[in-house]
C-alpha cells in the first residue's frame, strides 16, 4: 500500500516594496502553494511573479483568501457576516484564477489564511459560506480545511473534494483539535518529533493526544512555513524523511478515498 | 439599413456604507454596465449586487478596473508601468469574472476607468498592456476604448473585437479627439443637440468638429453617466430618440463592420 | 437650578468622491461634532471641510477615531490589541489635531467611533488604552463614552474629564446598559417620547428602564444622528424642547458636577 | 571656522507584518530620521517604535510624509493638486506629532517622501502648499528640500527654516540639478568620491558638475540610505570621515548661515 500527502505552503505574501517569506527556498520542497490575493498580502505583481514560479515548480496552484486587513496580516479576527465572507473569497478566488489563466496556469485549491481560517474552522455558518463560494465560482478546486473542521464539513456537504490539513509542528488534543497557542506545550518543538508526528498520521490516521491515548485525524496535507529561521531546513527534512518513507508526494488526492 | 449602437454606463461604484449613482434607475435605459472592482470603487458586495441588477435587466456585463486610488475615485494620473497596468487590470478582471460566474453570468467587455482609461487613449505601451491583459485572460471580451485611441488600437493589433466609444455631451477637434474640459466649449449642454449628435454618428460615422468641418468617428457604443441630476433623464431620452429612429439597440456588435 | 448638556453628532463620514450625512443641515442643532479621521471614514480634505464647517457654527469640535475598516465603516468588531488601540487612537488624534490647527481650531473632545466605542465600552483594556492615548497626547480633552462604560471609567481613573453619553432613540435596561439593538424593544421610535426620555434624563438623573424601575444614568451628553430620513428634523426638535425648558446647551461641562 | 551639516536617513518604512530598512544600525550614524507616517510607509505601530528609537538615540524626529500609495511607496508620480497635497502633509504632520507628543518629544523637521519630493522640487504649486502646511500647524519645523529647490524656496518665502539638502552618492549637473537616474552617469557608486564629495560641499560649497565646472550648492544636510547592502556601512563611514575632518554634525542648524 502506497501513503501519499499533499506539503502545502504560503507563499506570494510579499507587498509592494516588502519582501516576506522564502519562497523560492521553499518551493522545492512542497507540492501545493497557497497564493495570498492583496486583502492580507500579496498585490496583483507578486502575485503573477508567485503563480510563475509555482509553476515552473509543478507546484499546484491555491487561492488563499484573507480579511481585508494589510496591516494587521489577515490574522485579526473581525466579525464579518456570512455574506461578506463569501464576497470576499469570490472575489480573491476570480483574482488569483485570472493571474493564473494569464499565466497559462489553473488554480487546484482554496486554503483560506489566518484569521479567515481559524474562524471557519469552527464557525459553521463563515465555513459554509466559504464552501459555497468555491461551489459557485468553480466547484473543481479542492477546498483546504483543518482537518475535522467546520470548513471541511461545509466543503464536504456540498461535493466539494476537501483536504484536511494536519501540522508537523503543533500539538493535538484528545478531542482532534490543535492545542491552543496559549498553552505551553502548544508546539511540536523537537524537528524529529514533528516528522515523526508527520509520518505517522500519513500511515496510520493517528495522532498522540497531549492527554496520552491517540486520537484518529485524517492527514490530506502537512502546513508547512516559509518564514523563521529554520523553515526552509525543516521543509527539506520533512520532505526528505517522507519520500525516504516511501510516502508519495503530490496534491492530486488521487488516493482510495 | 439597420444601425445599432450599444449604450453604457459606469455602475457599481458605491463603496461600503457609500451609495453613489443611480444604477437602479439607469438600468432599464442601457445595454451595457461597467462595473466597478474595488480599486477605485466598488466593493465585493457592490460588486454582487450590481452583476445581479444588471443580469436582471439583460444588460451586459463589463470589467471597469480602474486605478489603486480609492479616495482619488481613479481620477488622477499614476505614473504606472506597462506592467503594473497589466497586473491591475488582470487582476480586477478576474475578480469581476468570479462574481459573474457566481450569478450565473458571463463577463461581455472591459473598458478601464477615468485616468486609467485617458492614459490608454494616448499612451500606447499602457494601451498595449491593457489589451494583453484582456487577451491572455480571456481574448473574447470585447475591449472598449475612446473611438480611434491607442487603446482600441491596441486591442485590435492582438485580435481583440473592440468598441470605439463615442460620447453624447462632449464636443470634437477636427482631428477627432475631444475637446479638452478644461476649454469653454468643451460640453455639449443642449439635450437636443447631445441626442442629434448621437445619432448623426450611428447613421453616418460623422461629427461636426469645433472647427467646423465634419470629422469621421466610429460609433460602437455611447457613453452614458449614471449620476448628476438629468443623468437617468438624459438615458431615457437618448434611448427613446435611438429606438424611434429605428437604431437598434444592443451589446453584441453584430453588425456588418 | 440650570441643567446643561451637549448635543453631539457625528460628521465628516465622506470619503473621497462619496458623502454621507447632513453635516450643514444638523451642525445649526448640535454644540458637538465628532469627526472622523480615515480610517472608518473621512480624508484629509474631508476633515478640513468638516473643521472648518464645524468651527463656522462654533460647534466643538471631536476626534472621532475608528478601526481601520473603511469597507465596514468601522462597525465591524476587530481582536486588536490594547497597544494597536492605543496607537490607532494617538495616530487619529493627531491627524485631526493639525487640521484643526490649520484652521485656526483647537479639538475639544475624543469619541471612538462604532465598533471601538462598543468595545471600549466594555473591555476594560481597551477603554484603558484609549484613555491613555488621550492622556499622553492631548490630557485636557474630554474623553466621551458610553454612560457608565469602561471607557468612561478609565478616563476618570487617570484624570480626564470625561462626558457621560446617552440616547434619545434607545431604550434602557433595568442595569443602565443599552438594551441591545437585536432585541425588538431597543429602540424609542416615537419622537416624543425620545425628547421626553432626554429632558427627564437631563433633569433628573434616571431613565425608565425596560423592566419597569427607574435607573440612574449620567446624561452629559446626547448622541444625535445625521443620516437617515428624520435625523435632521429629529435634531431640530430636541434641541427646540431643550431649549425651551430652560436646557443650557453647550459642550463645556461647566456645570455644579 | 567650523562647519557642520546634519546626516538624515529615512525611517520607520515597514508596515505590519513587513519589516524594511536597517532602522536600529543606521541610527547612530546619523542625526535626523525622516519617518514614514502611514500614507507609503509606516503603521501607527511601526512610527511610535520608531519614535522611541530615534529618541533614544538623541536622533531629530522629523516628519516623512508620502503620497497615498501603499502598493507604490510613494514613488509613484499621481496628479494631485495642491489643495490634497496641503491637505495630506497637514494630516500626516498631525499623526506623526502626536506619536512624538506620546513618547515625550517633538518633531523637529518635515522632508516629503519620494515622489512627493521629488515633484515638489520642481512644482511650485505643490511646494507652496507644503510649505503652507507647515507653516499653518507647526511653523517652527525646519523644511528639507532638495538643494535650490521649489520647496525650500517656498519654505523661504513663507519665513519658515529651511534645510537644503545634497547627497552623496549622486552627481550634479552644471545647473545644480541631480543627473536623472536614467542616465548611466547618475551615481557615484565609489565610497571614496561620495565621502570627498561630501565634504568639500560641506566646505566649499561647491560641488563638481558632470560637464567639469564647479556649481554652487548648499549643503545642509545629507541624505542617507537605510536600506541597501552597504548603507549602514556608508553611513559609518561618512559619519566617520566627517567627524575625523572636524565638521560638527547636527540638525539644529545654529551655523553662521
Amino acid at each position: 500500500m502506497t501513503y501519499s500527502v499533499d506539503l502545502n505552503c504560503d507563499m506570494g505574501e510579499s507587498f509592494g516594496a516588502w519582501t516576506l517569506g522564502q519562497d523560492a527556498a521553499v518551493l522545492p520542497f512542497v507540492t501545493s502553494a497557497n497564493i495570498a490575493c492583496g486583502f492580507h498580502a500579496g498585490d496583483p505583481g507578486v502575485m503573477r511573479q508567485t503563480v510563475r514560479a509555482a509553476l515552473s515548480h509543478h507546484v499546484a496552484l491555491g487561492v488563499h483568501p484573507g480579511l481585508p486587513d494589510l496591516v494587521g496580516f489577515g490574522r485579526r479576527n473581525m466579525d464579518i457576516s456570512p455574506e461578506e465572507a463569501f464576497d470576499m473569497v469570490v472575489y480573491q478566488l476570480g483574482a488569483l484564477g485570472a493571474v493564473a489563466r494569464a499565466e497559462g496556469g489553473r488554480l487546484h485549491h482554496l486554503k483560506p489564511h489566518g484569521a479567515l481560517y481559524n474562524m471557519a474552522a469552527t464557525n459553521a455558518a463563515l465555513a459554509q459560506a466559504i464552501a459555497e463560494a468555491v461551489h459557485r465560482v468553480q466547484p473543481e478546486l479542492v477546498l483546504y480545511g483543518l482537518a475535522g473542521s467546520e470548513l471541511t464539513r461545509a466543503g464536504e456537504r456540498l461535493g466539494l473534494k476537501t483536504a484536511h490539513e494536519v501540522f508537523a509542528d503543533r500539538t493535538y488534543q484528545a478531542n482532534g483539535t490543535l492545542t491552543p497557542r496559549r498553552q505551553p506545550d502548544a508546539l511540536v518543538t523537537d524537528a524529529d518529533a514533528a516528522v515523526a508526528q508527520v509520518l505517522r498520521m500519513v500511515r496510520t490516521g493517528q495522532v498522540r493526544s497531549q492527554q496520552g491515548p491517540d486520537v484518529a485525524i485524517r492527514a490530506d496535507t502537512v502546513c508547512l512555513h516559509g518564514d523563521g529561521a529554520h523553515a526552509v531546513e525543516f521543509a527539506q527534512r520533512l520532505h526528505g524523511a517522507l519520500r525516504e518513507a516511501g510516502v508519495r508526494l503530490g496534491a492530486d488526492f488521487s488516493g482510495a478515498r
